[in-house]
């Protein structure tokens, strides 16, 4: 087995020292050695499904690729979803599957399933072990592979990885201190940048300077210092606006918070559209965005990521521009200062803020969308703050103006699924001092329930639950609403409250339904002190589409004056 | 849409009754027309993990395909533990997943993940639906494709198909009534059966006369009267011994129930190797069976199967027979009568039955291996009882003696998880009148606790929860339980009890912690009147695997006396 416990050592060369395993037999020969291994630090969650959005947060915070661990059979399909998050939003993750040998593979024996690319089209790479490891080449072949793993988690655009381990019995050291590592010999690679063409650059520059409405525009990024330093100096010279969404994780003097209002009040969007948009990070959110500039063409489009892979998010892109955004701010230097576009966008920002931040002055009726509001507006500075889908990011989303810029946001909108929200919250805060707050609707914190199921929970989670009882998305859009089938197979009508869970993992359990008891609760919310607490705020659909209705409508009636 | 509304007329047709449905607006077109086909009945189930065990829950009582429908996203990757259940229990599912047009594919929209060929191997045939549906060869590709993958998961071996359906908005009829259904073609597919040639019959004939020791041995079943039947008349005639567990479903005078005391006890196993191994159905679950034959070969293994597939369980494979187990036996003939035989395996088994049955006496301890065993010899007849893994279905596997021959034995065994045991359960007590009774560990149940979140919880539902705290077989099997990192990695110590979700989703609630408390709450728990029940028995993990190893102890020093 030494080529097996091995992987524990190599795994911990290159910087691999986080590790979330599931418990099984099959596995044992890898737990065993990873759990003795004095450098790597192990956590195991029975549920496959909440480990690895567990591992997800933690390689979030840590901005490390995480291993995973699990036995054969079906395990590792519990693994899928947040694959699939990590391959889309890019975050590295080392799967390791333990399997039976192939040649047991449907032979009807227990927890053998077809685990080979298990994961399909959603890792960078698949790679399949030896079965057996006496001679020195399947040795080697491991090794490598291991380093060829890691490496590649890691390179743009980083993402998930799979390996699949088949392991013969027997699977047990007769003694923890039989398992020995070997000097490992890992494969390093050495960071490297790309640098656009010289002659390239001339023309996007010629490009950039003939063009007067220029638009950067940022999708989601994990925090980063120097990314943020450098989209500061390239707007601030250029004196372009820079639109970026919460989760996008930027603070500039010129960003645009409130381009959700602006989008819904501005009578005539045709003026607002940029003759050229440079865009780069991971999703947007905003859906009126996004049918803007479907809309709205932009002459030309630049998408800068490292990778040189781009989405055609507008059905507008021209260039692909394929290297580091922070290199590419950094050295990109234009004519042009398009003061009165920059300007124009300013004052647009600041009406959209004054109609939000008067809007819940007027209303009587107390919302979630409120609650939303007021729990963003009082958080401490220099937390971690994560949205989960669909509403919280929503509403979340006109909030940026009250968001801390040493607040780092977070959500999992690589798929945006509701799966693994309140996993990836909770293996956030394992690995940080700081408080987690996690903003969530009530579908996505039942469903993943089982976040709380492991005996690591910390002290740091702040979770403010917005429970209406049902997927309240369904009462706002249009289309199900008026359908007599909405309650029971859109909206679902979930009866649960979070007591009893708060009970089951002794959590801080706080309460309120309406706008007093909140101005009560929310106090005892925020202290960094103290056990774990969940926040419960309990309203009715009907209202939240009411107040929500209102505020739209609002924006419609005061944009313009 | 009308292509799309007239997927539910179709299935209709096709005897495919009940849906599975979670909650999603790209999927909204299917759920309104199948929510308002008058033939369907549909239920809502928010987590999608859940919601397709309960789906196999479903169609392993109705014995018919159930339909299984999802929002784009990862929503479908939550689907498929179940899928690979479904895949290797022949289970047939419809899974019908609702998508982005291909272009939108990997353009950084929400909710958009490669879900073509997302469940890889593990379905019988992936279906892409076409976007458009104007033209009239598209509306044909739809309708024909429906029928096909409906005829598909009925045939041997049955399983779960896959149906990829992109949608374009808008997803919303703007009222029920516009949904409306045509006259749909549907396929069908005439029932057929093939027979074993003249000549290669009478070649199985000759050589099962020249067989001195035959075995039959049946892997799991679902109930079959007719297959129940047939094994009795084949058994009878030629007075040949049955090995069969309780998740056969199988009852006859020659049936030997206590195989896995008969191989522990018996010195000299190489005699009881059969010279002719017969097998039919799935899996297998004694591990010292498998062990066993794998040692000991039969000379000829012949495995029944209709789907001429057949996994070399024993590594003796000889001949595969084609046809449907119960026409085999209907009119296979041999000459031989082995009294002899059959009356030692009789004779065997009768030693097996009294060493278990006098065990308990003996004890002082309180066990979680007593408690099942009482449980199960107190049930009543004519119920359903589905067996978790991974200890519950070993220990049952010991009480066939005791399960009443009215009674449907389940398992969850295509893959042995624990990960939708409690749903799969939740789904078979959905469709049936009968007491659904539940024996289960505590991992198995409260990973899949979201079985309980939906709104459709009947009261039939009986749950035995053996609570040890964790893996207890990790305490077990040789190997783990000397290793210091055995108690947080492989046991894992959970903490949790049941009383917090049985008050949460309002299930009465018994506990026991010995055997008085055990003896007054078991008459509790058994009514068939009265709401679903949780009977939880807390049991300590060393106490457990003392008693369990003091009963292969016994069964070394009494079976041969």
């Amino acid at each position: 087995m030494e080529s097996i416990y091995n992987i524990a050592e190599i795994c911990s060369k290159k910087g691999l020292n986080n590790f979330v395993l599931s418990p099984g037999s099959r596995c044992a020969p890898l737990t065993v050695s990873i759990v003795n291994h004095p450098k790597l630090t192990s956590r195991t969650v029975t549920d496959e499904r909440s480990a690895a959005f567990i591992a997800l947060g933690l390689s979030l915070e840590t901005q490390k690729p995480v291993g995973l661990l699990c036995t054969s059979g079906t395990a590792a399909l519990n693994y899928a979803p947040a694959v699939a998050e990590a391959f889309y939003q890019q975050i590295p993750l080392i799967i390791l599957t333990a399997d039976r040998p192939p040649e047991w593979v449907d032979q009807q024996d227990g927890q053998t399933i077809r685990q080979q690319n298990i994961y399909g089209n959603h890792v960078k790479k698949f790679f399949q072990l030896p079965t057996d490891h006496q001679n020195p080449d399947s040795a080697w072949h491991i090794q490598r592979s291991i380093s060829e793993a890691i490496n590649l988690a890691e390179s743009y655009p980083k993402g998930p990885v799979h390996i699949n381990i088949p392991l013969r019995e027997p699977f047990y050291p007769k003694n923890s201190n039989d398992v020995k590592y070997s000097a490992a010999r890992i494969i390093e690679k050495v960071k490297a940048q790309s640098a656009v063409d010289t002659s390239d650059l001339k023309q996007l520059i010629q490009l950039f300077n003939q063009s007067e409405k220029v638009v950067l525009l940022s999708g989601q990024n994990n925090d980063n210092t120097e990314l943020n330093t450098a989209v500061s100096i390239f707007t601030d010279h250029h004196r372009i606006p820079l639109w970026a969404e919460p989760i996008a994780n930027l603070h500039c003097k010129n960003k645009i918070q409130n381009i959700d209002i602006i989008l819904s009040g501005e009578p005539e969007l045709e003026k607002l559209s940029p003759d050229l948009l440079i865009t780069f990070g991971q999703s947007v959110l905003s859906k009126s965005l996004k049918s803007f500039l479907r809309k709205y063409k932009p002459k030309h489009h630049w998408h800068i990521d490292p990778s040189g892979e781009a989405a055609d998010t507008y059905q507008c892109l021209s260039h692909i521009i394929p290297v580091e955004p922070k290199s590419f701010f950094s050295i990109f230097k234009g004519d042009i200062k398009n003061d009165e576009w920059l300007n124009n966008w300013i004052t647009m920002d600041n009406k959209g803020l004054t109609i939000l931040s008067n809007f819940f002055n007027s209303q009587s009726e107390f919302s979630e969308f409120e609650a939303a509001f007021q729990v963003t507006k009082n958080l401490s500075p220099e937390i971690i703050l994560h949205l989960s889908n669909s509403m919280p990011v929503r509403y979340a989303n006109y909030f940026g103006s009250f968001i801390d810029s040493g607040t780092v946001v977070r959500a999992n909108r690589g798929t945006s699924g509701i799966d693994g929200v309140l996993s990836t919250a909770v293996g956030n805060a394992l690995c940080t001092e700081k408080l987690v707050f996690l903003l969530t609707g009530d579908l996505a914190f039942f469903y993943d329930r089982n976040a709380f199921w492991n005996n690591y929970l910390p002290d740091n989670l702040r979770i403010v639950l917005l429970n209406n009882h049902g997927g309240g998305i369904f009462n706002m859009i249009d289309g199900p609403k008026n359908l007599k089938e909405a309650s029971e197979y859109f909206i679902t009508n979930q009866k649960l409250k979070a007591d009893h869970i708060a009970g089951e993992f002794n959590l801080d359990y706080l309460h309120c339904n309406d706008r007093e008891s909140f101005k009560a609760a929310l106090p005892k919310l925020l202290p960094t002190s103290g056990k774990s607490k969940i926040l419960e705020i309990e309203t009715s659909i009907d209202n939240n589409t009411k107040v929500f209705n209102s505020f739209k409508q609002q924006i419609k009636e005061q944009f313009g004056k």
